[in-house]
């Protein structure tokens, strides 16, 4: 879709502006690893947020993916990195940092879900003001099988989002959740054709981007601090059991048999 | 539909004793404004309910209103006279009082949405405990457009009640909501032909109304037990939002395109 | 159904071993009054329940009944000779325990409802992961008419699991709730018929029973961490209000009505 023929190397994060600028798309764009995770692109979706949240003309703010992926979530090659500590420390500071920038975004966000979303892919979502999909997109979190424990605050966005029965039934399982079953459990608000995904979620991000700024940005803040301490505690709650469980022997098998051994 | 005829101004509110007053139905009596909350209506509400909570003969309270409206909100007249100083400052208590006797209200309280519901029209829906809709009856928070924040603690009851994304949508754009949507999205248990609607709600209200008077009590005391902290909290926020953006250069042109000067 | 025709009397409760173990099957086995939780239930129960936590082996629970009925729920003959003071002050200490129990299992803990579930039959439910019902099974709480509070943390977890307007609709009513509508409230995933149920919660317990029990343990524990607080507040809101009211006139009325005289 992107960089097939050019020289330059394409962004890891494309930026579009929409009607002058009040509209923002921030684009995962790492289409060859269906935009996992790396350090990288965590760093440039936090910066796009950051610039967002400062640029007094953005009124909202849409994510979205390159290709046939939405986002595979944390890139297991970097997880497995982190196990054998071949990974920088700031590797951890990525998945953090975007979530800081997630939970202190005072503007409306979007999330125009292109297509398949894992792990992280999926537990970003809950964060995400209005959620619109691709009819064929869909979502799993294969944390059990993967020997670890929920992130990114999915202990607690799961079952205040989800329920508690979907939310234990996709944390113990990791069943796919379709697009119609997110729409049934309030995870999206609707479900489009592909090809009409992101015109669709404009239509509504315009929408929103008429009202007066200050007004948007109240409504969100007020919205954040009814979860935002319970969000917190949850990532912290999480965080000390992932530190236990990574590198554990279910963890390792579960790495390799991903085949993601990283390093040379 | 009342005082049509006769020579007394009819009340502002009505109270009408069902079954000998086990059931009380407080009636909003200001059709000409669409049953909009000024400083009387607060007040009349505010003392019908209080006097609802004192009688032991009352078990269950239902809410309607006259004419074709629930209730339009806020009267925009006086919130203009707000802005500028016109109002007395027992303006702004009125609010405050009726929710305060709403979050305070320890017996079964129902409403039965006789039409539209604007602003607090909608946002004392969730202090409700039983909701029913006249099918064509609808709702919405104009806040955004108003230029200001959310009140009532929609902010917190919103997102708890409807789920974040239908809450993030109706408070940033506006949006109506209709009968079956509402029951859709758990604000409203059901919807009845308007004609039908009173006669419905009060089956129920009889039904609860059967009950020892001291286990509905202590039902109702634990259920607000559970969010009252949250609530309050919510209000406090909401409350230093809007003295914030009140008089703001949105919120006045808003209340201009409204037509809502006020003074002579 | 159950010591028919045996000599040995029945056990209680009957613990039944799947897979080599992995999942345990925990079934209420008092049908000659409909599993009416005594005291002997309540601590038979428990130590199943504390007994699969402790055992390494055992990834996964599933409550269930014998004939009829999943639960009746407290048992009314207990509940008056609690009035009257003929109890033994353990009485009180199984429903607690149970409570307890259930609240520090960090084990997906499943739930097959074959029949009618009253009382503490319904209120257990919402502590269960995963919910799954006979097609004829249905539910209730007699609280309001028994003239008693809420118990089992359910003025908390009703309005959380079903919504406030739904649970509020429960606890002042005592309505019934069929299959098809707890799974449309979110109180349980799915309905089977009655000979199935068994059968498909136990495809599901496999499921999840394959998977690593330290990754499985991290996120149920995770999970309670979001609610265990608020649930203990509200048990003890809850005690408080049940010491108040039982042996109140409504309550020593409503054990009367339901032919509950203890004693010889």
């Amino acid at each position: 879709m992107t960089a097939a023929t050019g020289e330059e190397p394409s962004p890891i994060v494309v930026i579009e502006e929409v009607d002058g600028g009040v509209v923002r798309v921030i684009r995962f764009n790492r289409p060859e690893a269906r935009n996992a995770f790396n350090l990288a692109l965590y760093e440039a979706v936090t910066d796009a947020i950051n610039d967002a949240a400062d640029e007094v003309g953005c009124h909202v703010v849409v994510l979205i993916g390159t290709g046939s992926s939405f986002s595979a979530g944390q890139d297991l090659k970097e997880m497995a990195a982190l196990v054998t500590g071949e990974a920088s420390p700031e590797a951890a500071k990525g998945f953090r940092g975007l979530l800081d920038a997630m939970q202190s975004f005072e503007k409306p966000l979007l999330a125009a879900v292109n297509g398949v979303g894992v792990g992280l892919g999926f537990t970003l979502l809950p964060h995400c003001d209005l959620v619109f999909m691709a009819d064929d997109a869909r979502l799993r979190v294969p944390f059990a099988e993967l020997g670890v424990p929920p992130e990114a605050a999915s202990s607690y966005m799961f079952p205040k989002t989800l329920g508690w029965q979907r939310a234990a039934l996709l944390l113990f399982t990791g069943a796919w959740m379709t697009a119609p079953e997110a729409v049934d459990a309030n995870l999206a608000l609707a479900h489009f054709p592909g090809e009409s995904l992101l015109a669709e979620t404009l239509t509504v991000a315009r929408t929103i981007a008429a009202m007066p700024l200050d007004a948007l940005m109240a409504s969100k803040r007020l919205l954040l601090a009814t979860r935002n301490p319970e969000v917190t505690a949850a990532r912290d709650r999480e965080d000390a059991g992932f530190a236990k469980l990574l590198g554990s022997a279910a963890n390792l098998a579960a790495l390799d048999r991903f085949g993601t051994k990283s390093g040379p």
